[in-house]
């Protein structure tokens, strides 16, 4: 790791002062390929916490897990025309494999509708096998044309992608919403990150999909991210992948579906949402490392001592269940060791020096405000747990505050445009639920709806665009 | 899943079977691109046990996981020439992302020392930045062109790969024989598998490679199939990729490195060596259900009682740990129930009728040997336990001993031919040590080395091809 900390103030470059967070605490790296990045093990391990949390959760529920190929035959991908239109600019294409040239070009997947719906349609027959619901983890292309960025924009990335069918079209919607309950929870719960949540409008939707549900959270720059979607398909790929099921009442019926999937992102989220001028921030619940122990030997005092006492809380914290580091090595000071783990964005550092070790206490800081306090060797496992636990809710209520701070309710477009420029953020505004409107706004402005509210909210003044009746309250921004 | 249970008898033509066990107890599905498959949650979920115990394993030794790219610049996969030469037959490559033509091909990874080597050149500047020992789970691509079959030959596969960084070629050489050693544990402890392990001939090593290291197991109809590999790359790559570091002697020295594998074709030795004409037989550690229990309710008796009693069994075992499935559905009957978790391998099942309730016991089923026992109502938990261990146990000795019986010592080469030709497995055969012997085998017979044991044994013959003096005793066997 690079012994230089991070140089760039968080609120003076934000965009340079991600770069420098996700390189220099060892995040992610640059790969050789343009537009794609290596996952270090400091990030790896955040998704492995997302993927266990989140298998357990839909594991209780009844969703296995499965692998389909990577590839997509190029005449799988075009059976549903929207669907193919949406992803066809950004499909990588296989036309060799060996020394042979292929009789049809296979797509490195950008989703996996169409190679899994294919085969539903062979394993469903009855009202028996309903509901199918099905998960896998993976990776997934998308040749990207605009810029990218570590963890939010590469062109290839991890993801979950769930997909179900059901017999009904309510079994269908409780699902799209059950998924998008499990993300937010995921998202707020562990990551600490608030989020909104609605539907998309049909030009933000997914390609194939009925209509598109999604979780938005807001960055320090203005900017809103797209934290997951989970997508009602309703009968678009039944009908055209043939996938029908005998019910009960001995009919031949089309099935219902739904999919939905998170990705990578969410970890860049982390770090954007969570950061500060030192470097990463990490909400316990997810963080690698929970607690790093550093003894500060000192001259004449008794270093063996110290470094015993030190081995002992690192065991005892070990057996209750903390991850945690003994930071024990001897070719770096204290003070390298404070800085390179506060850049590494461990919640909670406790220090063992000679007086510590005197007054039988430890000295605890606080990753997210730095604050120190005393605690005695009696109470080190039960403080370890009450400060992550604040922690966690510490970054969540800040990130709630910032989240809140950054709606601004707008009535004229004027308003809109001007509170985008000068603090950017969702722009709360009143729509009169016109496309024509929306695309005004984003040819304008950059900003999209992010998230119509599943329970519209009435509006308080005519639609923002065009001044005619306004159908309900939406949120535009501008987004990664 | 189908009505029909497995018609082939495992005896009488066994790649039959096999194909007919993997479609009908649904651990995999073709896919619709040529050599690749799917793994449905079957299978997965045996490929999620052997991910959770190998985790465990390396994490314990300080191994992290990370994940590099899917794609490979042409110009890296070339720098290590052997290593080109012996994947690029089976690169399939992208030429084309979205609407352009790259300027340079990609390859999708057949395996990933290139691409990560290049980056460790940056990662590793000093003796502190050793051992580097990361770990990656991801699909690979290689584009066979024999004939595939599920799990042990497929286009696409899934894998892991371990790759270290040592300061010393000793540090290198204890790596590659501790994966090996983890290797074995997971295939022989938890898969119920024993193998033979050793050393690959040069002809056979892997492409860039010092040596290779692996493990061998036998399967039913006398062909071997390799199970692991653990290379020692040396200082190979470390000199294309300019992997160096200072020492601690303040001088320039370049890195020892080791990769190791193993893949989903383990789940494809599981179903082999263990399955049975009624299907799957799935050993308890890594069996993703390990006790079904089944009512039986009767026409006169008491049926919401039975099911009652049924569903106490099923929450008291879930509560002890145990994977089990309540199969109380009322569209199958009993019989129909047994021959599907037969089908599907799992290892216990428990029944229950009128007469168990009232002399309040359980009739519990060995998957393997097919034996009933009558058990008392309050030794349910300790005998599921005992049981599910016996099996694991029994699995592995009935294996074990299938193994043995399918080892042949061999002194002369008519010996080995005809001993080859009437039942397969290994011929444990004297070898003079040269390539030409080892391809003269190969060219008469298709068996090729596959172990050559660490400790030398002492030939009881001159070498079984030439006649000269032998060096050692090798196995040789047909493979997968």
């Amino acid at each position: 790791m690079s012994d230089v900390g991070v140089t760039t103030k968080k609120n003076e470059d934000f965009s340079e002062w991600y770069t420098e967070v996700v390189l220099k605490s060892e995040m992610a790296d640059y790969a050789p390929i343009k537009g794609c990045m290596i996952l270090r093990e400091h990030s790896y391990a955040i998704w492995e916490k997302i993927q266990e949390v989140f298998n357990k959760k839909i594991k209780a529920t009844g969703h296995n897990n499965v692998y389909f190929p990577l590839f997509i035959p190029e005449s799988y991908l075009k059976k549903e025309g929207e669907h193919f239109e949406g992803f066809v600019p950004e499909v990588a294409w296989i036309s060799q494999g060996g020394n042979t040239e292929l009789e049809e070009r296979l797509a490195i997947r950008p989703t996996s509708e169409t190679i899994m719906y294919a085969t539903f349609s062979k394993w469903i027959r009855s009202w028996r096998d309903l509901p199918l619901k099905i998960n896998q983890w993976c990776n997934i292309v998308r040749w990207e044309t605009k810029a990218t960025k570590p963890f939010l924009r590469t062109r290839e990335f991890l993801w979950q992608e769930g997909h179900t069918a059901h017999a009904t079209a309510a079994e269908g919607e409780a699902e799209v919403m059950y998924a998008l309950g499990e993300y937010r929870d995921l998202v707020e719960r562990y990551l600490a990150i608030p989020v909104l949540v609605g539907k998309k409008s049909d030009s933000e939707k997914f390609a194939g999909a009925l209509y598109t549900t999604c979780m938005e959270a807001m960055m320090p720059d203005g900017k809103a991210l797209q934290m997951g979607t989970s997508h009602n398909l309703g009968q678009n790929f039944a009908k055209v992948f043939d996938i029908t099921f005998i019910g009960e009442d001995e009919q031949k019926h089309e099935v219902w579906q739904t999919s939905w999937g998170i990705t990578t992102r969410l970890i860049g989220a982390v770090i954007m949402v969570h950061g500060d001028d030192k470097g990463l921030v990490l909400p316990p619940r997810v963080a690698p490392i929970q607690v790093v122990i550093v003894p500060i030997p000192f001259r004449g005092a008794e270093p063996e001592t110290i470094a015993a006492k030190a081995k002992e809380y690192f065991t005892l914290l070990k057996q209750k269940g903390f991850t945690v580091v003994l930071d024990d090595r001897g070719e770096y000071t204290p003070g390298w060791k404070f800085n390179h783990w506060e850049l590494k964005g461990v919640p909670v550092r406790i220090e063992i020096g000679p007086r510590d070790l005197k007054q039988q206490q430890v000295v605890m800081v606080r990753r997210d405000t730095g604050q120190k306090t005393a605690i005695k060797e009696a109470d080190v496992v039960d403080a370890t747990e009450k400060l992550l636990e604040e922690i966690q809710h510490n970054l969540y209520a800040k990130a709630r505050v910032d989240l809140e701070n950054k709606i601004t309710t707008v009535q004229t477009y004027q308003q809109f445009q001007e509170t985008l420029k000068a603090k950017g953020g969702f722009m709360k505004a009143p729509w009169c639920g016109k496309a024509t409107c929306e695309a005004k706004i984003k040819d304008d402005t950059g900003a999209t709806i992010r998230v119509i509210p599943f329970e519209k909210e009435p509006p308080t003044s005519p639609c923002v665009v065009c001044g005619e009746k306004a159908e309900e309250m939406v949120y535009f921004a501008r987004s990664y």
